[in-house]
């Protein structure tokens, strides 16, 4: 009996390669842990959560087109997940790795090596907005979310504060690259102020005409000129795979978890 | 009593943004849902699957230092998840999506437009080995594995030889790019075929002198030759960040879940 639960497992991974046509020299022998035959059945709860995982790591590794609104039936796991431990366990992860690399990179000393952060669910949280507009399953409210800007009271991700400052000590020159545009400047940076973000060295904003550029195209862009003008881009944290995707790339790129929207 | 949960959590977030020298503008109205004050603590498993979520989320988006073996108490996280649901839900979902953007794509015609996929994790899995050796908790060991290439008995993963024969399908030439070396070539093609997969036009292992490049060279310096030879690299398959990052980077990337090693 055991045998047969344990077969059925195997089929449901590799069935083509066990069919008549792609027969296999020889039968694999599988050694499979008991507990896996005597696990109970899955509950509706527990298919909506491995669903709603797989679709976040798909979401966090880029594997995903482009999407405007999370999953209906994820509403309730990325709520769970952005309100409860998962989220913050990841951001102090990536805060803890990041800052990691950057105390390991040896420095030349002349000032050119820096550090890039984007800023929106990367150095400031825009949960408070979010938790008022479902979590990502209401599409994106351009003027809804531009008041919120406007109110400056986005918090610091803790971590990444953190990792801001201890970039900042170890003698980084500090970018900061954001989709913002640059008529948010003034708010944003008395936001930044009062969320405990300072010492950066530039702050780099969409300017009228870059509005309508794809973020990887216009981040990309902003890099090239980095580069052009002797920087070493050593780390760049982003919670978007358009904040560090494209040209230019960092020598390390630290992908924060952000399940609920998507830039391209 | 409610309010008073309520805080702590927020503050487990944000607590930087909430410290006297921090103070922000005016106190966020966070409306938090009610269940999340009354769920039950967490239990030693929740609290290790929590921690293991998290590390195979940093693992999954490179967000990690090179890493030699899965950390000791998440042996039993990465094997039930290997052999259980959530691998094949991952391995079956970046099929699918693969799968639409490969059918997105508008052909030139000229035979220029190719797919790469890597081999071990992508279209051969090594699982059987794996579940003798750890589940990536032993160190990778170099002749043991040769051993079991050897035996040319890695059987398919199905969802990947589904998305390969619909590449194969709709035109797009096959090129498949692996860190074997050229010595496995003829029991590389013997176990394909016997797996089920057909008809690529190109077979790339590393040769005798490309033993000891880095993975991202290598493959980007093969991706290189493919663009220089006017090839559109549209799709690129692989369970290793190193299988897709580099120059020469496909149009469209898509990351197999892999949490058992890491190839730099």
């Amino acid at each position: 009996m055991r045998i047969h639960v344990i077969c059925l497992l195997v089929v449901s991974l590799f069935s083509s390669a066990f069919s008549d046509s792609y027969l296999l020299p020889r039968p694999l022998v599988l050694q499979y842990p008991s507990e896996i035959v005597t696990r109970p059945k899955k509950s509706d709860e527990d298919v909506i959560n491995l669903h709603c995982t797989s679709w976040r790591f798909a979401a966090e590794t880029n594997n995903l087109s482009p999407w405007k609104t999370i999953p209906e039936e994820c509403a309730d796991y990325v709520k769970d997940y952005v309100l409860g431990k998962g989220y913050v366990t990841d951001l102090e992860r990536v805060s803890e790795e990041a800052s990691m690399f950057a105390s390991s990179v040896e420095f030349a000393g002349d000032g050119k090596d820096i550090w890039i952060f984007d800023i929106d669910e990367t150095l400031l949280s825009n949960l408070p907005y979010y938790i008022d507009h479902g979590f990502g399953l209401e599409v994106f409210h351009h003027s809804e979310f531009d008041k919120w800007v406007e109110r400056g009271v986005a918090p610091a991700i803790a971590p990444s504060l953190k990792l801001y400052q201890r970039v900042v000590d170890l003698g980084y020159k500090v970018f900061l690259l954001t989709g913002r545009k640059e008529s948010h400047r003034l708010i944003t940076v008395e936001n930044l102020i009062n969320a405990g973000f300072q010492n950066w060295d530039k702050l780099i904003l969409r300017s009228p005409d870059e509005q309508h550029k794809m973020a990887t195209l216009y981040k990309s862009e902003k890099r090239d000129e980095m580069v052009k003008e002797g920087y070493r881009i050593r780390g760049n944290s982003g919670d978007q795979w358009s904040d560090l995707l494209g040209s230019s790339m960092s020598q390390r790129s630290f992908k924060l978890a952000n399940p609920m929207y998507y830039i391209p």
